[in-house]
């Protein structure tokens, strides 16, 4: 597993920085509808001309921020050798992602603002590089080692856990999502609530009463 | 089950209606953050005066369209007598709604914008609003006939499903979600994806081919 943040393209001085990352916080604020390259440029702390010479308009200003850091806007994808790990990290990582203001300002362009036609460049540079991440490959490893069938429906999975992530961190947003939680979904999603945790499928043991 | 819209308050002239409508689409597209007035009129064919008179402020504007529809902005709760059958329902019920202006209005309200201190007072009327609406009574009456185990943790199985489905429906627009997507999802989550679709606890019926 990656321990470090992963290396990110394209970005330069710290005023380029300071201004990217000015960007991704007052869209995930506000959203690009809302974005005003005035506030940006306060919230980085430079002066507005600086940003309006640079990035003639909202949308370059969005796509450059965006092409600085497409890694940093989506989950890294953990190897742990077991399907259960596997899956419990990607939520935990789902969770991290989703609490930064590059994370919330790439869900809210892709869940929100991808209609409008001037964005759909930047949400297909996003999904496709949360593709090549390959959430997908968890799955595959889990096929060839047996613990899953071959042929599970592989988007339904993985989409069925990044939408109850989301929607979970999103709306509780103080404090991180804790790894009771991400035990419990993963139960739920590969064993069903009616079965209850981690019960092996073998023969119950008998309880005492 | 209920088969009308459910009324909503404090409706009046279709000018007014005409400019909740347009308040709800423009929510809907550009999210609070970039919520313009004048926009709202021009959407509802209404002179701009008319809205800047009787809403002095955006807030006051989008506080008085929910005011007249918190029902049109939650879905209701279905009663099938099954509990297989009314979370199938509640999916493409939770499916509807969110494809509507007023429900995603609300969720991009509900996700996304809750933060700004302005506008807690309608998330949180919103979400009382969904929570009297009773999804957590399907479980309830599930928990009744025995379909559940009483422990059974009702907000982490209805926020398992509403995440997943918010997930799909905003990420998919062209097309209602299916009948089988409904299927699917309420099989993983009662039964878990090892287990597979469906099967009954007792002996299956032999078909024919």
């Amino acid at each position: 597993m990656q321990t470090k943040q992963a290396p990110t393209a394209a970005r330069g001085a710290p005023v380029t920085d300071a201004i990217f990352e000015a960007t991704f916080e007052e869209l995930a604020r506000v959203g690009y509808g809302g974005l005003n390259r005035e506030l940006v440029a306060a919230r980085a702390g430079v002066n507005k001309s600086t940003v309006y010479r640079r990035w003639p308009t909202t949308l370059s200003l969005v796509e450059a921020a965006f092409a600085s850091t497409w890694q940093g806007s989506v989950p890294r994808v953990p190897n742990t050798s077991t399907l259960r790990g596997d899956l419990e990290m990607l939520v935990v990582e789902l969770d991290r992602i989703v609490r930064s203001p590059h994370g919330r300002a790439a869900a809210r362009l892709f869940l929100f603002d991808a209609r409008a036609p001037e964005l759909a460049g930047i949400a297909a540079t996003i999904g496709a590089e949360e593709e090549a991440r390959g959430p997908k490959l968890i799955l595959d490893r889990a096929i060839g080692r047996g613990e899953l069938p071959p042929g599970t429906d592989r988007s339904f999975l993985i989409d069925t856990v990044r939408g109850a992530v989301l929607f979970r961190t999103l709306l509780h947003r103080n404090g991180r999502l804790d790894a009771a939680y991400a035990r419990e979904l993963i139960d739920a999603v590969l064993h069903g609530v009616l079965r209850g945790p981690d019960k092996k499928p073998t023969v119950k043991k008998k309880t005492r009463r």
